[in-house]
């Protein structure tokens, strides 16, 4: 893919997250950089729902901005860099408060997917605490060693919950990564509800992995992209 | 009901479970071919919420597809074909992964219907769990050997969960098949929520079967069809 | 209020009710006709959101139609012409399955009113069981033995739980049958997520007295009906 | 701000927290005069959904309206009167039944933050009883001695929970009102969901103290702002 089709992908994934309620105001996605890898594209600091082509800029990996022209930039910017530079297979990462996860982020609860539509949460969440190596912050990842430690924290899963503050997701490409952050959120939402029913039977590791690779293929990749880019008012990419 | 209507019926149920949060970007919905019974149709590979009458394609019951006009197609057929083989009296099935049912989904615990409305999925909705017969899978029912499994398992009842995955149900009409997933996912709703208040009264078998006749007759199936069709945007079918 | 202005408004709250959630494809409301007081108004059996002025048909209070211009009618007109006999001050009547009081209704929990807002459903709120009186039934009050067993356990409240079915509510006008649905409505949802937060305060008897006598005033009644008739679509009545 | 934009602003936020389903039909918003501290703004008596220009009337702060221009007056003035003249700081005040909420504002439960989002609630949010002081009433604070014994309630915190009723907010301008009130709900719905999970991992006194600074700042109080006044039908501020 090229740089403008990034680009105008990024925009519509801001706006499906929005309207699916895994950004609300506050959160933020990235795509790297299609022709230069070492770069990152993400907007200005902007609300997902109102973000526009032009509102895209370009960072380093160390997440200093090439080109701010004059725009405020997302003070979380090193959850983007650090990740891409610890993991050279991430083409996406959102960062997101989704309402319907948190429950998870505020306790120690490690969250494990219990339907086949999450299983690319992978087999397990665990939640990342900013207090555990940096004392007491207004808990945002605002430089490059609280980027490096959520980084590491992830390793080479695809979701961290961040305590007290939401979670990060990495996706192989822009609808990937949207896929993985709605499914994170359902996932969280339907525990929640089954606690009080029974023992929850999750999906075996054979599952989790068998099912990923199914959900991350083009056979259900394409339709979900294809329904939620229509439901965010942009024309239906074109799809057999 | 001729070819063209029963088509053009499947569309607008479609729209209608897409809606409701019965159908999200996954799960698809058939009727059997009003002509030729060894026939059933569905939609190509796409969300219920953007299918087009030009979308529905012809199967045969092993769920080969009579043409498919270069279209990709649902992996989960065999629910469909081998419900339809084993059951004469069906004439529309849904296949849905509703977040509101799928608490007890990924539990053991048996469902059963505590409001009127809901007494159509039957006395008692239990659990179909593909690892028990095909060990470790993607949880998708993509051959006929599946299929006839959960076909066994669905037996002479309305409705089945399956396990980590969602539900199947099996309707006369396709109206009739709307209204039995629909409540289905209300059912789940009211008990998930009902279960901290006290000891819940379920409705009795013989109620079960009073309610169902009732809430299958024309009476109530043409009022909520009406309503449905309406809010999908759909004009009004003429009523009386 | 005459007769016309008396139907319009049934239309409006209709909607309003089908806006809120509160009557979905199926409940139906009804108000006593203006002039006559031994007859009452309710729509023929058509959904709440779709209920036009042309669709609200005049009933004796044995609910036997004066003319049913060859319309289907709601087989639970019991419960509307069995109150209106029974009680004299009513003038407005909802019949619901509203889906966040249900979890209620499929217990044998007394509902209190714990919100200043839902005071007018009374110090507390019963669960009449059709099966206590009838036995085994489609759990539908199709007879005015039915419709008098319902009116009785209704008493002089404005509100009564029906086992595995929904509700119904009295006022006193039309806008005051549509605040004390809702209200009913949001208070079980209140209760229900309070529970697992410690000991519920319930409004001692007192309050709920002065806070009902408020609550049904003009100064809130007018408030809120503007901006329901305002939700639904209609123009805002003058208000000052 | 002027008067003009301060009377256009509380309009906007009106609409807002109608969308947000912080106000349902009752509940209401003010800002202090910005030219003459000793008064206050709020509309007459009407929904914020309906809220006009027109609607915004001048207050002292006793809470006698400087000319009404013969429209009727929300009850509740006292609680903007009396937090005002007990706190000079305070620039904007919330007074909302928000459903969300409403569980906490029905037990004794004293509510933290647990989210960041919701820091600027403060560490703790208790709940007032008007009965303690006043006895059976209708609940409502429709007097100063009633807005006296609130107002000292809430001390200098920003949000404080009322019995049986809803709660109070106050901000420093009116986006930063209007931000408070909405994470208070929020924070209230995560930990109900959260209780379940196991221990909640609240913020501490220093992360509530560093997160309230970076929320109430302009990187973050003009990114939300932007987003919900566009939300709410009303063209972007001009943002950088």
């Amino acid at each position: 893919m090229d740089l403008q089709s990034t680009i105008e992908q990024l925009v519509v994934a801001n706006r499906i997250l929005a309207l699916k309620g895994v950004l609300d105001s506050f959160g933020h996605i990235s795509a790297r950089h299609p022709e230069k890898p070492e770069r990152y594209l993400m907007s200005r600091a902007r609300s997902a729902r109102v973000v526009e082509k032009e509102d895209i800029l370009e960072y380093a990996l160390d997440s200093k901005v090439v080109d701010s022209r004059g725009f405020r930039l997302f003070g979380e910017r090193p959850i983007h860099g650090c990740i891409y530079r610890a993991r050279p297979d991430v083409m996406a990462i959102c960062h997101n408060h989704a309402y319907g996860l948190l429950p998870f982020a505020v306790t120690k609860r490690v969250m494990r997917p219990a339907i086949h539509m999450a299983s690319a949460i992978g087999d397990e969440v665990h939640t990342w605490d900013i207090r555990d190596e940096f004392g007491e912050t207004n808990l945002l990842v605002t430089t490059n060693e609280m980027g490096d430690s959520l980084a590491q924290f992830l390793g080479n899963r695809n979701a961290a919950l961040m305590r007290g503050h939401g979670s990060v997701v990495a996706g192989k490409s822009i609808p990937e990564m949207v896929f993985i952050a709605y499914y994170l959120q359902i996932n969280a939402e339907v525990l929640i509800h089954s606690e009080k029913l029974g023992e929850v039977q999750y999906l075996s590791r054979e599952e989790v992995k068998l099912s990923t690779q199914l959900n991350l293929s083009p056979l259900a990749q394409e339709r979900v992209w294809e329904d939620w880019v229509m439901q965010a008012g942009f024309p239906s990419p074109s799809s057999k």
